[in-house]
């Protein structure tokens, strides 16, 4: 029955390819055990292929190979030759009439191989009729360089689903369509250190970060994944997560296939303690309109896919820049003994300068103590100010003074990063005290940063020096220095604090879904009584209430609830009760709760609402009132909001949003994004609110949209008022639609 | 009497100084007549130094000049000597005991000068002495390189102001001290179009500026303000606004020595459309600490800085990169002739990756028409998307359908700029489209850009062919490219639509100040009541009310003011009423009315608090509650707030501030800002806000602020309830404390 909720996404169509494979497929486990699902159906584990083959395959097809001048394929067969050269791997070119290829004896058909091979490269331009071929010839992996598929509309995505569907049945994995020879690329291999893997949706933009080499910054692996028929995003970040020379990933991502797979692959790069820094298009509707129309793929709302990386520690930059310069940080930085930063310069214009955007970026620059401060006076002119930022005055770096401040900052146990800005090159100075910082770096686990000034970038000091050391990070502009350093210390204390979401996740139904379930009505919107009992049943507290039919019995409910009550008109397509006067707040007696009574059957009736009866509810005021509710994504199924109710929500959309499953920390880390928060810790001599009861709020609402999720629409609860600390919190409206 | 009131700014001394210079000094009119201050005392006109003679100079002195083998002072004489040569001018070393200088007779003083010098440059370590003489000699310029002055604590600081003074009564024009060589620097005279003209106060910080030079951008001056003793930032703003050749002024700045000052140089350079782009540091309290140490001036809160530079369409940027590439992009580029944006590449991923970032950093990108996509097809494959961002799909540029693809989209008139990402060289294509956007771009008046996105910097493509246009912008990120094509619209709009506030500024005091000068009470805070008189006096509405001492008399009250009626405590040192009890809302009956004066004069004598009466109030309910009021700025005086009332302001801030005197568009540009502003427009059904009375208000306030803005502490009206649309706005409650 859960099975039906997730048509949107392709849990199902992934099962039926871990059926249809068999044990034919590379990769590790194949879970379809029940105990592999959380309760809402999706799977618990990434299902990782092993591409060692693919990367370093021992036989390679070529298919469509060629040697003819001019023609675009045997450019192409040229440069797959000379890979396969590299990587030791044998060559088999394919094509129906020509003997041989470059010197290289060649088949008629991919039947006449003369070997099981590990990698295909489809060279041809309709690759569906060889997919079954190779199929039969028990090869490993496939590349199709072919476009044409979705990328280019409806007709193209048919076919690409065709091709999919050949390759679910083959046993085979494919990457591709529309992808290209940057997997094949050659890589500097005279570079040391933990390197970058890197996976691209579009080659151009991949090109960047592959040029880092020309730095001295170390790639690994490239994985241009293409329309992903097959192959997608999370497979290779799952994979690639395990490799032991790689540092970090970057990734260039349009549109995610799949959010689930998605998350579980951050899921495992996340408990290796692997960063992975993401560029994902779609921040405004014009780039997800355009993403979407080139590679065929669903763009997510932005800001549910913003809170998805967070949730698992992916870094999300924006530019191709940032890209490059985060990752090859994170890529080579060993983890922070501090998150100190101390700006140290040869201008206290520009130590002052850094220090406030440094601090505006969120990092910690701590005064230096009075002994450390003494120390650096020792080398450093009295009338200059070495409390953090560190002004030097220029002298001292001239000499060998320079290299002891160096030190001497490095040896504080509150420093983790010293970042020295250098505005240009100013010889006398600036050469010594970068080959000072160089060796510096050599002889310490701290982080030592330069950001080098000079917009031409052809000084030696820059090109020779820094670009020459693998332990100064090396950027051109402060802002991406900041923005990276930042990123480094939020990763470390990220995967330090770790836990991943899906060990906690609940396989089993609860207890509560029986009763819930009673409560649905399909394709109904539920009464608001109706669905306060729903949360009820879900160990949400509600107000005291009764639905009564009469003044009386309205009299007789408002003895019972206890005074003050509120009455409100209850039926199931009720809206806007307020805006109707379908409302009444503050009955003190009686003879009020009668007058309501006539009141609100008076306006119903007048309106012509249909009532199932008047709620009697005790009065509860004195909170702070929010919403949680269950939103859904097309990408990632069910998700929980929690805001801030009233006009901060209405006018400001100050809400956080996540993705389930999500543990007791991310539910506490919601209410630090609001930016109204200030109200829960009690503004006007307000007491405190109970932020323990809003957060149990909070995961017993995601528990609901993991087990209801695919039969409720929507759900709100506006407003839960959130009573003062230890006094819990009451969901006073709520509205549910089932579908 | 109002003279008493800036004790904070400089005018008092500034005029001080007018007086004392008489007509010695170089520049053009001295402003002391009345009519030249607006009518808070402050100047209504930059006083602006002729510096043609300071850069220029036919004859300069250098006090202290050596030629001694490794003094300090000889390499400065050198690179002075230098300088000299190459503007022509003549230099005459001054030494108390060298014959000559590098082959130059020296004289022993400055009375033995053989003739009046526009420029003496003192090397000497305490310039004190040396002003007298100088002025004695009618020297017009001196640049005091000595340091140990105010950026070395209170001792230095007074030493300045003794130089300051000695300067003040010499008549000649001092710049620094604490500054250095780098007005008489090697400028390029071979690079063509406008220039940037510099100004910083840190000599490090302007040395990537200058270096853009080596990119091919053309620097005209550069003035290192140093401690800004006499000649400020706002001196060389004002003096190269003027300057023929200055397409730009870029700037660095630690603080502000006189606010107004600053502002009525940008006002100069705004009304010439001269773009000026500053980094301010003081962005967060750490680095405001650091630059106060650092030169001893002031640095103002920076949300007012924000303000006071928006206000005059000052361009504000973070970091040194932004400033070289937002100054170089607003000297270089024509007007714009749309602002329509058009991204241009050679892969669609870089296409709407662009696309996302540059809508979402606010620019238009238009979807072009059919006709312009049926032309681009012409020369694209058809299943390209062209509708904007244009994907060539790679092959075009390798030929001469490129340069066609250019054309086309520069051709239509709703398309100002083409932004073109290049992610790397890819000679075969990147070479003929860079050759061909740099030779379109000569035959445009349009923008042309292009992000150069390869790391290395280092290809022939970027370096000659790129760098060697004057025509196409060049940026290394699309972040800079989009923050600068951004600027350059936003300036270009400014200027179009600007006029000077200070043309405005009221001169004289309004028949209101005498009627509001009888409520104020000298170092008291005003009873509410007194309070609203003050308001009325300015032309504020305020709701009918009447003080009453009696119960009787609150009856009669009442029934005048019109039921129903609020009830108030009313007395001098009354805060928090709301929290006492101190208010009674709603009543609607004689006998309610009783009850409440009778409750009111109880609480207030059990809480102790001394009554002038009880305020009888009409009830204004329905509006959308504001804030409004008067701030004090350290640096730019009095300074007018508003904001949206209730949580919205104590939560989260949500005000908007200006510095006077502004007008009604700014005013209404405050409203603009706020994020909570979809209130004033309606939400929930309410009905739109009368925002004409807001800004009404507003400006009323601002009047006050300038015409009392000595003679009060604060003031404040909160709530002002703004009505529905052709309602008006009532200020319900105020708060003003006298000084």
């Amino acid at each position: 029955m859960l099975g039906s909720t997730h048509g949107t996404l392709t849990t199902d169509s992934r099962r039926a390819r871990v059926v249809a494979c068999g044990g034919q497929r590379p990769g590790p486990a194949v879970h379809d055990r029940v105990e592999d699902l959380d309760v809402s159906g999706r799977p618990l584990h990434a299902d990782v292929p092993d591409l060692t083959r693919f990367f370093r395959p021992e036989s390679v097809a070529v298919i469509g190979a060629s040697d003819a001048e001019g023609r675009p394929n045997t450019g192409i067969t040229r440069q797959l030759l000379d890979w396969a050269g590299r990587v030791g791997a044998r060559v088999h070119p394919v094509h129906p009439t020509r003997p041989s290829v470059f010197g290289l004896p060649c088949v008629t058909s991919v039947a006449g191989l003369p070997e099981q091979v590990d990698l295909a490269v489809l060279l041809v331009a309709d690759p569906l009729p060889v997919i079954g071929e190779l199929a039969e010839a028990k090869a490993r992996f496939a590349v199709a360089f072919a476009s044409g598929f979705a990328e280019t509309g409806p007709a193209g995505a048919e076919a690409q689903e065709r091709l999919a569907e050949a390759v679910r049945r083959s046993g085979l994995r494919l990457l591709g369509p529309n992808t290209n020879l940057n997997a094949f690329e050659r890589f500097r291999e005279d570079l040391p250190g933990p390197a970058i893997a890197l996976i691209t949706q579009s080659g151009h933009q991949g090109r960047p970060v592959f040029a880092l080499q020309e730095l001295g910054i170390r790639l690994s692996h490239w994985a241009p994944t293409g329309n992903e028929a097959d192959l997608e995003t999370a497979d290779f970040l799952s994979w690639f997560a395990e490799q032991p020379e790689v540092g970090a990933i970057a990734a260039y991502v349009e549109g995610l296939k799949d959010g689930r797979a998605f998350l579980l692959a951050a899921d495992r790069a996340a408990r290796r303690g692997v960063p992975v820094v993401a560029v994902k298009v779609g921040r405004t509707e014009a780039g997800a309109r355009t993403a979407a129309s080139h590679t065929g793929k669903l763009t997510g709302a932005d800001d549910v896919v913003d809170a998805a990386m967070r949730q698992y520690g992916v870094i999300r930059v924006d530019a191709l820049d940032e890209l490059q310069d985060t990752a090859a940080l994170l890529a080579r930085a060993r983890p922070p003994l501090a998150d100190g930063v101390v700006v140290c310069s040869i201008s206290g214009g520009t130590g002052a300068h850094v220090a406030d955007l440094a601090t505006g970026a969120g990092l910690r620059l701590p005064r230096l103590s009075p002994a450390k401060q003494a120390e650096l006076h020792q080398w450093i002119p009295e009338y200059l100010s070495v409390a953090n930022p560190v002004d030097n005055g220029g002298h001292p770096v001239g000499d060998r003074r320079g290299r002891k401040i160096i030190d001497a900052v490095l040896a504080d146990p509150d420093v983790g990063v010293l970042l020295c800005p250098v505005t240009g090159p100013f010889p006398p100075l600036s050469d010594r005290l970068v080959r000072d910082l160089v060796e510096a770096a050599e002889e310490t686990d701290k982080l030592v940063c330069v950001v080098w000034g000079s917009p031409a970038g052809t000084e030696p000091a820059y090109r020779e020096v820094l670009l020459g050391s693998s332990r100064v990070a090396t950027f051109r502009t402060v802002g991406n220095c900041l923005t990276a350093v930042r990123a480094w210390l939020d990763h470390h204390r990220f995967v330090g604090d770790y836990r991943s979401p899906f060990d906690d996740a609940p396989r089993t139904l609860s207890p509560s879904f029986r009763k819930a379930e009673a409560l649905l009505q399909p394709g109904r919107q539920l009464s608001e009584h109706a669905a306060k009992q729903l949360l009820r049943a879900y160990g949400i507290r509600v107000p005291r209430e009764q639905l009564v039919t009469s003044a009386a019995a309205a009299v007789r409910a408002a003895g019972q609830v206890g005074y003050p009550v509120v009455m409100k008109a209850s039926g199931a397509q009720i809206a806007h009760k307020t805006e109707l006067g379908l409302v009444k707040i503050g009955l003190t007696s009686a003879s009020q709760v009668r007058d309501a009574y006539r009141e609100l059957t008076d306006i119903a009736r007048y309106e012509g609402v249909g009532l199932d009866g008047v709620l009697v509810c005790q009065m509860v005021e004195q909170g702070v009132e929010m919403v949680v509710g269950v939103g859904h994504d097309d990408l990632f199924g069910p998700t929980v909001t929690v805001g801030l109710g009233g006009v901060l929500v209405e006018v400001l959309r100050d809400v956080a949003v996540r993705v389930p499953p999500f543990g007791e920390d991310q539910a506490r880390a919601m209410l630090g994004e609001l930016r109204g928060r200030a109200l829960l810790d009690g503004v006007r001599g307000r007491p405190p609110a109970d932020a323990d009861a809003l957060v149990e709020v909070v995961l017993r609402v995601q528990r609901m949209s993991m087990e209801l999720g695919g039969r409720i629409a929507e759900l709100d609860i506006n407003p839960l008022m959130v009573l003062p600390r230890g006094q819990g919190a009451v969901a006073l409206d709520a509205l549910v639609v089932c579908r």
